[in-house]
């Protein structure tokens, strides 16, 4: 279960997310094949649209952690394979529905794939991952996972549709945003690293803890990615930042923000954000506002009390490499900020 | 098997879509009621908007099938009725995509519901009831029954790609399109008639006899549907007419014009369709092409073709009201036109 000597060696100067995708690199092989084997259609558009977000690649995060949670499980088998590829087809089927939504332009780097094929064909190829994720679950012949992925799946839903609802409106408060979090992330991390026991030979109770792992992560995941799009650099990122801000989008940064407003503060959230009305300066206001009260640590340490609650839930592992990468892929998500 | 007698009495005068719907009425009200249970969401914008779509009703044609297909293979259980909630949110789900898609006015004689609530509501609830659809099926411990509505969904996804790729393209040939209406339409009716059996003791011809049905009956209904967007009156179809002419999409009628289509004519098509450049008086002149060269006479023709093949298919079942109520629906498909 130990990885081999000469990834360990290479893992020295590696952050945990790189470690992690060396240590499961020969398992990821397998995960790829099958995504570009099921991502292929005799209509053309479909492959060269689904090619171009998969090959952007992104740091395939949660398959990672469907491979991850089988080794902590015991032997990886075909099975946890196809869940891994299907986890990642739903992710990015919500990608490209996401981003038609948004109205965003860069994704993972690259110019987003509805800016070059259309809105339509994003959508219906999302539809179709989406349904190839479901293909790939029936072969592997667990109900249970396709209990949890769907579930996961219409939490997700869930999660983005209240997102939706509560753009633009000032007095959204942290509850809500935990909840929309909790759906439109964590869920699927959760589900990632659940499902992986469940066509093992794990127990209930390690079961529960990688669930838990998993959804504390996503968290801890979301949070800093919000305290990101106020504060890192579009380069770093590959992705905008400010796209929050511009679709007034209330995450936890602005949220603590405007709970600590003066008047002249709560005038310009209120211009910014309820009535949309930004001009060029706008979202530099909005940051040095962030930094000054100390929104952004603050999500910071909350993010942070996510990233220890994952790794409390492995506990019930025994210590080994797996276990270890996964801690420290926790602590990892949260201090990529710097 | 038989419809009791007071049921038959009023069929008399019904035709047999009603007459369907009277003999299943019993099972699409428990089909109803899952269908109401699992649209609900702490999210109100969800069951708002699935309501207005559900509300609308349409004519459930597809859980209809699965009711009568259930039928035809003994006894009717809460797996029907959970599978015929499935197939009714995997149907809503693709409307509801493709009125963002197709950028229509009318659905089911209401207004679509991205023009009330927004494109980006429509494509997240559309996610979530074929997520929800998923769920269904699960929890009635078939993984046969989530292969083919699993199936069905990609290949659904895969015709509404490929029609979209061939939109405005004159060159568009009868192959592919009868490979885009097999796809975007029949895929569903067939999976509609045929996850039936898998939850019942039907052996293997039945189970293949009831999707050969679904097929046959799903390329007749769309042909037909695409023969009335030139032909029907935007009341009596609760949907616009000419929506296919607006959008550039090249259905059967104008696939036959084309092949027949003198310097003049072709000039025409070339205008309207491939260039998009339409005035007022075109869908007129469209629709007088289309009745004198006999394109729409051809396009019902081929129709009455399949659902004389969707009739013949239900041979293997021994006569009962139940094949005889299919048997005629196969006809009023085609002949509703009158």
């Amino acid at each position: 279960m130990n990885a081999p000597a000469h990834i360990k060696k290479s893992q020295q100067s590696a952050n945990p997310a790189e470690q992690l995708t060396m240590m499961a690199s020969s398992d990821m092989q397998d995960v790829n094949a099958i995504i570009l084997e099921r991502m292929d259609s005799p209509v053309g558009m479909i492959p060269d649209l689904a090619q171009h977000l998969v090959e952007a690649g992104g740091k395939r995060l949660r398959p990672l952690l469907t491979i991850a949670s089988a080794h902590l499980c015991g032997d990886v088998t075909s099975s946890h394979h196809k869940l891994a590829a299907a986890v990642e087809f739903i992710h990015s089927a919500t990608l490209l529905h996401d981003d038609v939504i948004d109205d965003s332009d860069l994704r993972r780097g690259r110019k987003v794939a509805n800016r070059i094929w259309g809105n339509s064909a994003s959508i219906l190829v999302g539809d179709f991952l989406f349904a190839r994720a479901f293909n790939l679950m029936v072969e592997t012949g667990s109900l249970e996972a396709l209990n949890i992925l769907s579930t996961a799946s219409s939490v997700i839903a869930e999660g983005e549709v209240q997102q939706l609802a509560t753009l633009r409106n000032i007095h959204m408060n942290e509850d809500i945003y935990m909840q929309v979090i909790g759906a439109k992330t964590a869920a699927l991390f959760a589900a990632a690293c659940e499902v992986s026991p469940v066509v093992s030979s794990c127990n209930q109770d390690q079961q529960e803890a990688l669930k838990n792992y998993g959804q504390n992560l996503g968290l801890a995941f979301q949070l800093v990615d919000d305290a990101l799009d106020y504060g890192g650099f579009e380069a770093a990122l590959g992705k905008s930042v400010g796209d929050d801000f511009r679709e007034g989008k209330l995450t936890l940064p602005v949220i603590r923000a405007i709970e600590n407003a003066d008047d002249d503060e709560m005038t310009f959230w209120k211009r910014v954000m309820s009535d949309q009305k930004q001009d060029d300066t706008d979202f530099e206001r909005a940051v040095s506002i962030l930094r000054q009260n100390g929104a952004l640590d603050a999500t910071i340490d909350m993010a942070r009390k996510f990233a220890q609650d994952a790794k409390s839930s492995l506990s019930v592992f025994d210590n080994n490499d797996w276990r270890m990468v996964l801690e420290e892929l926790a602590d990892y998500v949260v201090e990529r900020i710097n």
